[in-house]
Formats: C-alpha cells, structure tokens, sequence
C-alpha cells in the first residue's frame, strides 16, 4: 500500500464530503444508509462505517440513534465566528511584557491544564518507533556527538522536507532547504536575513505572538492585515498597503493561523503572491500547522503560487511528532545560502542526532499512516471542545470552527477582559492564553485561545464548563 | 577517589612546574631523576614516569636519550609568538564574505584534512558512555520527544553547570543559568538583549568570526581592542575605550582567546571588570575553551570578580564532550530572564534528549577524570604542532604557544598572505583559517590559524609540512 494513496474509507468519505461541499447534502439531510453506500460505492459495510465514524470525528455529520448518520447543521447561528479587528497602525506597542511572562511561566507548570500551549497531546507522538530510531542511529553512528551537520543540514533530512513539499503543491529542491531549531528559528533568521532594524514588516491581526516579540527584539516596525476567521488573510488590506508602505517582508500564516484557524483559500493565496511579488516583498510563510488539515487535502503553500521565488517557507515537527526535538525547516530557492550562513554564525548547527533519527523517520514511510490518525484525533477534539463552548459559555461568545490546526479562537462577550479571565482561570489551574497577546497593537481584549491538542476527557470538558461559568461571571460584573 | 582532589602523579608534576615557574628550574636544565624524585616526593617509581610524560606532554619538559628530563627551553629565540595587530577604528568593514563561505564551506567538506575547525578530535569523546545515557533516558523518558523544557531549561542541568562554575572560581546560582543552543546561541540572545541596532560593542582583536558576523547581523558597530599573544586583552585600550566611548556591552575571551590561545591574567581580569562595572558596560564573556587548560588549573571566569553582576559567562558541551548535541548555557545574575525570554520566543527551548542526558553526565563524576585525559592529549597535539611549524615554517613565522584551548596562531613571514595559503592549501586538501576572518578591520592579512584538536599522527606532521613548503613558495614569489 502506498503512504499516498487514500484509502477506501477515505474515498467514500470524500464522496460524502463532495456532496456537502457542493450542497447536494444539506444541514440535518439524511446521508445514504451504510447498506446502500456499501452497495453503491462497491466497498464493505465496515469500510463505509469507518467513512462515517471519520466524518462523525471530524465534525461533519453525527449519529442520530435509531435513525443514521445526518449531515450536521452550521452552528454558527447559535455562536457565529468571532469577527477581526481592523487595525492598521503602524506604531507597534509593546505587547504587555508581564502577561506574556506570565504565559510563558504558566505553560511550564505541571499543576494545571494545559489548555494554554498550541501542542498536540504527546501521548499520539509516534514516540516508540521514534525511540527505536534513535537506538538504530546510537548503533550506526556511535560518534555522532562529535560529528556536527553543519548548515544547511543533514542532506537526507532536506531531502525528505523537500518530497513533502509536494503535498501542499509546491515541491522544493532539497538544496532549498535549510534545517533550522524549530518554525521560529526558521522565522527569527529569515527576518534577520530579510530587514535591518527600522524596517517594517507586514504580519497578520491577530497572529502567534512569538513571531511579534521577535520582530521588536530585532528592532523592526510592523502593519497589520486582518485575519479573518472564515476568510483569513485580508486580500484588499494587502493591496493597500503594498501600495502605501514600503515593507522588508511579511510573516504569513494562510494555513491555520495561530490563534484564528483559519485558511486562506488559494485563489487569495495567489492574489497575495502576486502583490507582494510585484512589490519585491519577500513573503516568510509559517506552515508549522499545514501538515493538520482535519478534512482529506493539505492546504497549499504560498509557493505554489511563487514564480518570482521571493516566498520562505517555514515548518517544523513540533506539532506533529517531536516537540522536543527542536528541529524545523526554511525552504527557499533565492535566500537559502543567507539562511545557512545565519544558523551557522548565529548557532553552528542543530542536533545531530534528531536530523539522523528524523531523515530515516520520514524515509521509512510511517508518517502518513500516523497523521491520518492524528487528524482524526484534532479534528473530533475540537469538535467537542466547540461544543462544549455552545454548551457552557454565555450568549454574546463566539467560536472559530478551524478546519485544521490546534486551537480554537474565542471572542467573549462584549466587556469581558481576557486577561482577567486568564488570571482567574489560572488560579482554577486552568491554563489560556489572552488574546491581547496575539496582535501589536494590544487589541483583542475580549478574546481568548484555547488548544484542543490534548486527548478530549471529562476534565477538558469540566474546565470548559468552569471557564463558561467564569466567563458569565466576569461578564455579570462587567 | 574524589574527582577534584589532584591524582599522585598531578601533585609531582606541580612540584617540576613550580620550580619552572619560581625560576629555582632554568631552560636546559636537567630535572632531577625518576629514582630521586620518587625519593623525594615518597611517590612511586612509576607515578614520576607518569608525572613527567604528562609535563613532557604538556611541553614543559622534554627526554634527551641516554641522559634523562630537561626543562625544555624557551622557544621564543627561534620562532617567537605573533604580534598584535593595535586598531581602535569604531567603523567596522564588512569581513570578505566570500572568504568566510569558503572557510564554512571546507569544513564541512570530507575530503580535506580539518586543520581549519576548532574542535577536539571526536575520537576523544566519551561517546560509549553518552550513548548509554541516551539508552538510559529512552527507557526513563520514552514520552521525551512530546516534552518540552521550556526556558531557562533542565533544572538538574542549570545545577551541574552551576555547580561547575565553582572550578572556574565563580560559583553560581542554579537560577541565573540559562540553557542554550551552544555558546553562539548565547551570546547572540545576549547581545540582543543588551543592545540596539546602532550600539556600539567592545571586541578583542583578534577575535571569533562568528562574533564579528553576529554583530554584524544585528546591526551593532564594534571597536577593538588588541588581544596580545602572551598577555590577553590589553587593560590599558580598554580603559581608554570605556573613557571615551558609550559601549552597550562588550564580547571578551579571556580564557584561551580563538585564536591566539592567550589567557589574560587574573589581575588584569578584575581590572578589566571593574573599568567596564563602572561605565556600567555588561560584559559578554565567551568561556568556551575554559576547561581545555593544558596544566592543573582552570582559568578564572570574570565573574570570579564581578560585584556589581554584569558579567553574562557564556559556555557550552561543544569544546569538550559533544559538539552534536548543541547544548550550552549562559550564567548571569541579572539578565537570566531576559535571556530565557529571547530564547523562547527566537527558539522555544533547546532538545530535550541532550539537556537530560548531560545532566546525567556531569552529575556521574566521570567529566573530570575524562577531561584530564582530553586535556593531556590537546597539549601533546599543540607541542607537537608548534614543533612541526619550528621545523617546517621558514624564518619570519611566529607561532603562540597557548597554555590550553584547540588553536595555534601563526603569523606568517611579512608579505605572506594568508588568504592565499588558505587557497593554496584547499588546493592541497588541507584546511586552515586564514588570519583576516578574525578581525572586522580584515587585518592579520599574514596571520592563519590551525586546529590542534585531532589525534597528532605523521598525516597531519606531513600537512604542516606541506604548508611550510607552501608558505615559503608564497614568500618567495611576493
């Protein structure tokens, strides 16, 4: 069986999906029986009932007892998306440095739940095959603490990177590729690469906050564009301020945007490309959570739309199989040689062991088999945690309904401040993260971002229950 | 056996060296016989021959057949150490980026003989005994690769590398240790936590490339002063720098400075603090070769003398036991926050695997016995290799002749240039750095540096000799 060949019940699922899409099947629509699906799509029963079951995780039908499977109704009339902030100041301020600490502090305390971090639950990790890897390299390359894989990086580990590219339309030349200590490694260096200090940079409202304080260390000036949680990235805000600002880059997260979930569509995609080509921009695309799509297709890179080569792209294996090993990637036809030069001055190399372990990981063609499930898994946590949200928090909320990713961006009800509802969350040892954190300008008040990474247990759903409650009462104070 | 108390043959040894350095023993004078020294001191017959194998080693004293040790002489009559280059200029140039690919690029490059790269020879490493560690972690840890040790890192590793402060005579706080990807890593973060684009920096001259390109990209402007071969960092240039110029911080390498293997002496250390403590100057110490010191005892760090806390002492695991693991720390009192800041938002965290494997290490005890043996070995390659030059070099060279680190600092016969030996060498497929990547001004035009680290065998003897030969063809054509 190949790794990239979909399988049966994938097929029907996507028969399904297509219907949906297309509105041939409609909210509350009965779907074909698992007998006749079996029947028409010339599969087993089991087949169909595992299509089912994944279209059930993944959020888009459910099982009515003693009836069938249903198309599942849009939610959004009970809690609609939350909607952007349009803000296009280019003064940054400094995001409040005392809740970003204590973000931080809080995502290492053992003591409370995690609902803060954008990480897939460990316990999915492929960890023993991974450990068994290591045991293979510690035999093959007894020495490798002396060898060092100076930048760009172990070639076969490029090579790998490169062959995934194709998955999200863009194949690279693993000479393109340099292997970085993670995503924003990848991100710090491009900037340095790309701007000098007083430079402004085009980044997405709201986007990861990591990605802001790294620009402020580097001394660079940013503008906004909205993310907007069904549509993503504001094409028309792009367009304006190509035209009005001179930019040393953008930072762009069109799949899956931290904190959104968002994707944005190709055809914005190409039109983004385009603009910013045309405007000399280099573009440093973080795709950390491409490889997350809860339906059956990766979202595509920017560069399947970059003929002028100016796009970076920038990944890692830190949300879906080895947070701990500090490994990612830049891909890039024209600033690869700048990139390794950077690494090598800035931090010699990286482990060398991980990029060992990590080259015959990919190589051995386990990796998709184990993303199938780990979708799956993602794709029904944040179904339930969105309906546990419907369920516990008060009228006036809205939820993002992402399509892939990690975590689901939640806008309050009006007057209540996220940063209160952080700190009195943690005190229940329950951890979020403030959506004041995710933009320059410090807006996104009434905002939070929960993770749905971890294993879905009466616990998360007791926390979200308590978090509602907490809302509700912050909200009666306000 | 405690690993800190000196073994028997250590403490004989230090008597010769005494009486070397007190003068009571000359040049070419005849040390006194193993039978009486075992007399003497009421040690065995065997435990002097290991004593004066080690000091032969380390080149204090040397057989002559048939009559017994001699206190070797001084060898400054023939071929003496390399003379500082002085340049106060504040505008630094760009280093030929050209020449620094082709150094990066050679030493990644299997086929060459590495006398380029400053690194112990991996074959020294205590590979078995980390592998087993890593077996040990796997089974303790098998859910590590999900783990993230979010900064300031490993809490038993930041006590290790506390605790081992102790030798270098500046105790620390496990609190104020920060754990980084190597000591590049470091001071990079370091000097972005420090300064502003636009600031002005204090380096040695000469001094680590990877430094001046670090200031570079970060848009700092440095000024030098001298390194002198003998007697470290020149006291007097500081003191006038911090008189008439506003420093944010400055990058010093008092311990076995790379490249010309100088050790400043401590009183000019504690001078050297308190000028820049009271022009409120933090300084960036690069502590990396520290624990290479050919004879019994470790160099100072400057924070053996820092009152006022602003000194930021930077090392790694990169010198000593594995430069693949990418695993270092930075140790201040005052900056550790912001620096465990830095780090999390430019990189997150560094590998899990490696910070527990190495707390493991040093809190089992067998690093210092190991790094007695590396140390032994650096000293015999760096004899040996000062000797080849002596023999091979034509007149007019100059070597320094380091007390400890990986590196040998040649200035070749006037008019000799060093960016041509490099390219002649590589040629040759032998890798040497030549002497201009080691200033911001690109002078040491006539200087090179070559490793010391490998195993000294008649391959490399044969290089050093081809290098002469390519030496004076230089000098005979210019």
């Amino acid at each position: 069986m190949s790794a990239e060949e979909p399988l049966l019940y994938e097929r029907v699922a996507r028969l399904v999906e297509a219907q949906i899409a297309s509105g041939a099947l409609r909210g509350n629509e009965r779907i074909p029986s698992v007998r006749s699906m079996s029947r028409t799509a010339k599969v087993s029963i089991s087949t169909v009932v595992q299509a089912y079951l994944h279209l059930e995780n993944i959020g888009l039908i459910e099982a009515r007892p003693q009836s069938g499977f249903y198309v599942r109704p849009p939610m959004r009339a009970t809690v609609p998306p939350p909607r952007p902030k349009v803000s296009r100041s280019r003064r940054p301020i400094s995001i409040a440095a005392e809740t970003l600490d204590t973000c931080r502090e809080a995502l290492a305390r053992p003591d409370i739940l995690q609902l803060n971090g954008a990480f897939t639950s460990p316990t999915l990790y492929p960890n023993q095959r991974l450990n068994n890897l290591i045991r293979e390299v510690l035999r093959d390359h007894p020495a490798h603490a002396g060898e060092c894989l100076l930048p760009p990086g172990h070639e076969e580990l490029r090579r790998q990177v490169a062959k995934r590219m194709t998955f999200a339309g863009a194949p690279a030349d693993p000479a393109h590729v340099v292997i970085t200590s993670g995503t924003m490694d990848a991100i710090t260096m491009s900037l340095q690469v790309l701007c000098k200090a007083g430079d402004t940079v085009l980044v997405e409202s709201p986007t990861y906050f990591g990605v802001l304080q790294v620009v402020e260390y580097l001394g660079l000036k940013v503008v906004e564009v909205p993310n907007h949680t069904s549509t993503g990235i504001d094409v028309d805000a792009v367009r304006n301020i190509a035209r009005t600002t001179r930019l040393a880059a953008a930072v762009l997260m069109p799949n899956f945007n931290n904190p959104t979930g968002s994707v944005t569509p190709d055809d914005a995609k190409r039109e983004i490309v385009a603009i910013l080509s045309a405007a000399e921009v280099p573009i440093i695309e973080d795709d950390i959570y491409g490889d997350l799509h809860y339906g059956n297709t990766r979202p595509t890179s920017l560069r399947a739309y970059d003929d002028a080569g100016l796009v970076i792209t920038c990944g890692s294996v830190s949300k879906t199989i080895a947070l701990g090993y500090r490994i990612g990637w830049a891909v890039t036809p024209q600033f690869h040689a700048d990139i390794a030069r950077a690494k090598f001055f800035s931090s010699v190399a990286c482990p060398t062991l991980q990029q060992l372990v990590l080259a015959r990981y990919y190589a051995s063609g386990g990796y998709d088999r184990y993303l199938r499930r780990v979708r799956t898994t993602l794709a029904a946590n944040s179904q339930s945690a969105v309906d546990a949200i419907v369920r516990y928090f008060p009228p006036g909320t809205r939820v993002a309904r992402p399509s892939g990713g990690i975590v689901l961006w939640i806008e309050l009800p009006a007057g209540v401040d996220g940063v209160e509802l952080f700190r009195t969350a943690l005190a229940s040892r329950i951890g979020i993260a403030p959506g004041l954190v995710f933009s320059a300008k410090a807006d996104y008040r009434n905002y939070i971002r929960i993770s749905c990474g971890m294993l879905w247990t009466p616990t998360i759903e007791r926390a979200i229950e308590k978090l509602g409650r907490l809302v509700a009462g912050i909200a009666k104070a306000a």
